[in-house]
C-alpha cells in the first residue's frame, strides 16, 4: 500500500510500504477513508520528536472502515465505519479504567502511539491495536468529515480546555491561541454554556475565524492584550483562561487574567519551562491544569454531531485526495499564508 | 398604597393598604416596577396553602427600585434597580451559607416568605427583608422584563431541573410538563449543553411553545408517550427526566423513561404521595432529586441575560398595567384558553 | 470437579459437574481458593430469582488462582492470585467505560452473571469471562480472607451507600439495617470521614456488631426509632440515610430522617413498591439514589486493605472447608441464631 | 485595655490601648478568651508585610465571648462563646456567597483583615466586623483550646491542602513541610480517607510530630527525598502532593512526585517566583491549586471536634497567660529549639 513515511528530519514521502496485518488478537485493520495532518506531524518533521524513528508512517487522526478483525474482537466486524482516535486505550489498566487513556499503561504509559511509536493512519490501511476499547462506531448518517476532527482536536479542546477548565453556564472564558485546537475549544466551550468567549491571538486572520467558532470578543495578542481583557471583564478577570499556544508568554498571560477562584487550563505543547509567579498566585485561589487528551468525551461529541449541536467539519478548510498528501503537507505547513485551519484527505 | 390582597379562598382584591416601612435594619423598601403572577398564587386563591392568612398581599416575583434602606444596609442605596427573588436569604444561617436559601433558618426554615408569610410584591411598594443578601442589582442595560422571570421560574428550572438533573453537554433530556417552569427548564437545559430536549405535555399548544424554548422533540403526553420516547432514544431511555407537573402519573413516567445511571429531577409541586417502584428501580442506578429553588444561580442567569445567551422575556405573553392586575389574574387563571405563559405587570 | 448446584426451589447439592473450560479468548479459568455465601444465594434457593435455572452452579464472590488463560489475555498469567468480583465488566461498552459495569451491555445489561446467568464460584474451578477487565490482582501480602469480601459487599456498601450518599468529613450518617452490607457501609463510611454513624436495626445482636464496624450510635428499629434519631441529631435529621434492608418501612424511615439537602441512598433489594411521600418531599431538596454495585472502587478498597485502614475480614465469623459448603449454607441460612455475619469457605 | 502592638520592623510591645467599640451595626465586641501566634505574625514583625502599619494590634486567631453587639446583629448575644476566624466574611458579596471569603469584596478583596488592616485579637478585647456571617458558636462542651486552631491552620490545611487536593479514600498523599499547617493537613487528610500520608521535612523533630498527626511514612527532605518517595509508592508517585513550606525547591519537588492525574495543592506562602517545568508537565494531566483559606469548612471541623474525630488541641505545645504574650512570642519565634508547634494564650 501507499503511506506517508517519515524519513528523518525534514524528510517525508508518499511511499509504497507493506500492508499492515493483524499482530494481536485485539487488533483490527481499517481501510483509511479520511485522515488529516496535525501540528504535531510538523514537529516530527522538524526532528523535534526523537521517539519517532525513520521509516515510521505518520498520522494519528482517521475515519476508516474495518476490513479485518483479530480473534478476540467481537464488537466490531468487517464493514463497520469507525472513528480511529489519536489515543489508544487498552481498557484494562488503571488509567484507562479511570478514563485517562492518555496514560494507558499497556501501550507504554502514553496513549498516543499512532504515527509515533507504531505506524500511523496517513496511509491506505492501518493496524489499530486494542480496537474494541479504542475506536467508535459512527452514528448513522454522519459523514466522515463531520467526525474526522473528533480523533484529536475536538476532544483535546473539550477535555483539556473546557472540562479541565470547569467551563459552565455563564462563564467568561479566554482562549489564548486561535489555531485549530483553540477554535475547537471555543466551539465546545459554547456548548458547555460559556457566556462570553474571548479569543486572543497575534493574527487578525485567526481572530476572524474565531468569531465563526463561538468567540464573542476578539483581542489582538501581545502588548495591550491584558488591558483589553480587563476592559471587557470590568477589571474582574476571566473565570477560565485556556492556553492553546505552548509558550511562556501566553501561559503567563493566562495566570494574570484569571480571576480569584478561576482556572488556567493549559492545552499548549510546551518545549521550555516557564516562570510561575507564586509570590502573586499563592493567595489567588486558582487552579492550573495540564493534560494530553484521553478521548473519554468522544461519545459525547459524537452525540453532539448527531444532533447537529456542533459542526466540526467547519475546521476543514482545504480538501485533497489521500494520494495528494504531499501537497496537503505543503499547504498545512504554510497554514497562515493559505488561511488554512485543517486539511481533509479522503481516499 | 394599592396591593393585591388575599381575602380567603376564592377572594382577591386590588385594595388600599398601609405603606410598608423598614422593620429591621437589614430591610429595604422597593417601589415595584414589574411583577407577575405565579401558579402558586392560584393555589393560594383556591385555599390550598393554609399558611397564607386573610389580608396577605400576594406575589413573590418582582423587579423594583430601592426607595429606603435600613440602618445596616451598606451595599444598596436609593435608586438602585434590583431583582427581588422569590426566596429570601439571611446569608448567615447554615443553609444560606451552603447556597440553599430554600431552607433559610432565619425566616423559618423555608425561604419563600413573600406573599406567603409576609406581604408580597403584587403591590406598589414592598418591604424586602435581608435585602443585601437577597436582592440582585440589574446588569447595566437590562430591562425589567428581561430579568423579571429570574425571580422564580428561571432559577427553578435551572437549579431544580437542570442542575439537580446534572444536565451536561450531549445529554438527552425529557421535560415532562411544558408550562412556564418546564419551558424555563428547556431554555436553561439547552445552555447547559443538552443535545436533545424532549418536551412532553398533554396540550399541543404548549408543545408548540416548547419548540421556541429549545425542545428538539415533542411528545404528546398520556398513553403512548413512553413508547414514543423509547423510539426517539432508540430504546435507551433519557439521561435526565425532569418532572414539571406535580402528579403521580408524570413522576412515574419519569422513572420509567430514565436510563440506568440517569436522574429524575422533580420540580413539580405535589399534593399527594406516589407509588415508587423500588422493585424495579433498586437495581437501576438512578438518582431522584426534589427541591424548592434557592436562587443561588441568579447571578449566573443574569450574566446569561447580559450576554444575550437567554431571553427569558419570551415567557411574558400578556402585558398589563399593575393597576389592572385583577384582569391579569383572570387571563392567567385561564392560561390555556388564552394561550398565556406568564403575564407581565408594570407600574 | 465439585460444585454447589442449584436444583430448583429449595434444592441445593455439592455435586460433581464437568470442569469449566475456556469458551472465549477473553476468559480465564481460576481455581477457587476462597468463597462465601450471599443473601442473594438464599433468595435464589427460595425460588425468588426465576432467571436462575436448575443445574446452575451458585456463588459470585471468590478469591482464586489463575490456572488457564484465553488467547486474548495478556495481562494475567497462570499462578496469579486474583479477586473475582461479583460483577463482570467487558470494559468496552458505554456503561463499563463510565465505571458502571452493573449494566455491562456485553453480558446482557446486568453485570451480575456468576451464579445467575452462568456458572458461579462456589466450586473448585470457575470460568471467568472478560477476565482482564474484571478481576484484580491481590496486593502483595494480602490474604484471601482480607480481600474476599471486596467481591461484593464492601464495594456495595461503599459505592451504593457511601459514594451515592455523598458521605464526607463531618457528616452524620444513618445506616438502616446492620446486616453484612450495612456493616460494610459503616466501615467504609467511617473511612470517608463520617463524624457520626447511627446504626438502626431491629436486632440488638446486630447493633452490637455495628459498634465494631464504626457505628457511634445505635438505635433499635421500629416504633421510636425516628424519635431517637431526632434526639441524637438535635432535631436536624441526618446528612445521609442509607437503606440496607429492602422493605418499604425502612425506606420510608430514611426519607423522614434525612435533613433538607441530604441524601437517601438505597442499597436494599426491594421486592415490592413503596409509597413515596412527594407531598412532603417535593420541597425538601433531597436526593434519592438506587443501584447495583459496579466494583469501580475495588482498587481503592484494595489500597485501604493494603495499608491497614480497613479490615474486612472481620465480617467472616464462621469458617469452613469448601467441601463443607452444605453445612455452611445451614449456618448462614440461620445467621441470626448463629450470630453469623459471613461464612468463609476455603479450599 | 492591653494589647500586643506592632511598632514597626522588629518592634512589638504589650501596651495599653483604647478599648474597641462598635463601629458598624454588623460589629460585635468580644472579650478574648484564647488566642495564639501565627507564623504570619513573625513575618509582619520582620517588616515583610508593608500593609501592616505601626500601632496595629496583631493577631487573627481567637476564641472569645461576645460582650456587645451592633444594631443589626440578631443572631448573636452577650455571653455567646464564639470562634473568631482569621477570615472576615461579609456574607453578601459574590466571593462570600460562593464560599470564598478569602476574597471578600466588602473588606477590600482579601478576607484577612485582623492584625493586618484592622486591629487584631492578641488583645483583651476585639472588634469583630460582619460578625454574624463570620464567627461560629462553639459546640456545647467544647473547650477554647479544642477549637482555637480552627481559626486558621485547621481550615487552611483542610481547604487549601486536603480539599483543593481532592484527597479521598485510598489516596497516597505527600505533605511537604511538617510545621503546624502541615500537621493540620495530615490530621484532616486522614479524616478524608487518605490511605498513606508521607510527611517530608528537613527536621527530624518535626517528622516525629508528623507521626502523631497521621503520617504513615516520614521522609527527610532535601537530596534523596524524591527517590525515597518513589520507593514508597513503587515508582508510581503520589495522588496528591501538598506544599506547606513556601519555597521553590519544595514546590518543584511536589510537581515531580505527583502521578499523572494527580494534584499539587500549594499552601505555602511564597515570596519569590518558581520555575514551572511545563515542558514535562504539559502532558502529565496534573492539577495545581493555590489559595488562602476562606473558613468555609469551619462548621465541618467543629462537628469533627464535637464528635471526637479530631483533636486539634494537640497542636498547642506551650501555654501562657495572655499577659505573658511577649514571652510567648520569644518561644514561638524559636519554635525549633523549643520543639514548639503552637502556643496557647488564655486570659
Amino acid at each position: 500500500m501507499k503511506a506517508l513515511v517519515f524519513g528523518g528530519a525534514g524528510e517525508r514521502s508518499w511511499d509504497s510500504v507493506s500492508d499492515p496485518g493483524i499482530a494481536e488478537p485485539t487488533d483490527v485493520i481499517v481501510k483509511v477513508d479520511a485522515t488529516t495532518i496535525c501540528g504535531t506531524d510538523l514537529h516530527i518533521l522538524k526532528g523535534d520528536v526523537p521517539t519517532v524513528t525513520e521509516g515510521r508512517v505518520l498520522g494519528h487522526e482517521a475515519v476508516g472502515t474495518v476490513v479485518e478483525t483479530g480473534a478476540a474482537v467481537v464488537g466490531l466486524k468487517e464493514g463497520d465505519r469507525v472513528l480511529v482516535p489519536a489515543i489508544t486505550s487498552c481498557g484494562r489498566c488503571a488509567p484507562c479504567k479511570q478514563g485517562m487513556a492518555a496514560h494507558c499503561e499497556a501501550v507504554g504509559g502514553i496513549g498516543w502511539i499512532f504515527g509515533h511509536l507504531i505506524d500511523g493512519v496517513q496511509a491506505e490501511y492501518a493496524r489499530v491495536p486494542y480496537a474494541e476499547t479504542s475506536v467508535h462506531l459512527l452514528p448513522e448518517g454522519a459523514s466522515d468529515e463531520q467526525v474526522l476532527f473528533l480523533s484529536d482536536i475536538l476532544p483535546t479542546g473539550y477535555e483539556i480546555g473546557v472540562q479541565n477548565g470547569g467551563v459552565g453556564p455563564g462563564d467568561t472564558v479566554a482562549v489564548v491561541g486561535a489555531g485549530p485546537v483553540g477554535l475547537a475549544t471555543m466551539m465546545t466551550g459554547a456548548i458547555a454554556g460559556a457566556s462570553r468567549i474571548i479569543a486572543v491571538d497575534l493574527a487578525a486572520s485567526r481572530l476572524k475565524h474565531a468569531e465563526a467558532f463561538g468567540a464573542t470578543h476578539t483581542v489582538l495578542g501581545g502588548e495591550g492584550a491584558e488591558e483589553r481583557i480587563d476592559e471587557i471583564t470590568g477589571g474582574e478577570g476571566v473565570d477560565v483562561a485556556i492556553e492553546a499556544v505552548g509558550i511562556p508568554a501566553t501561559f503567563d498571560l493566562c495566570t494574570r487574567i484569571v480571576k480569584p477562584g478561576g482556572t488556567v487550563a493549559n492545552i499548549g505543547v510546551h518545549g521550555a519551562p516557564t516562570t510561575l509567579h507564586l509570590e502573586d498566585l499563592w493567595i489567588k485561589n486558582i487552579t492550573i491544569t495540564t493534560g494530553l487528551v484521553s478521548g473519554s468525551t468522544v461519545p459525547t461529541l459524537l452525540q453532539l454531531v448527531r444532533d447537529g449541536r456542533i459542526a466540526p467539519e467547519k475546521l476543514g478548510t482545504h480538501r485533497f485526495a489521500l494520494g495528494d498528501i504531499m501537497d496537503a503537507y505543503d499547504v498545512f505547513a504554510a497554514a497562515d499564508e493559505n488561511d488554512a485551519l485543517k486539511v481533509v484527505l479522503t481516499s
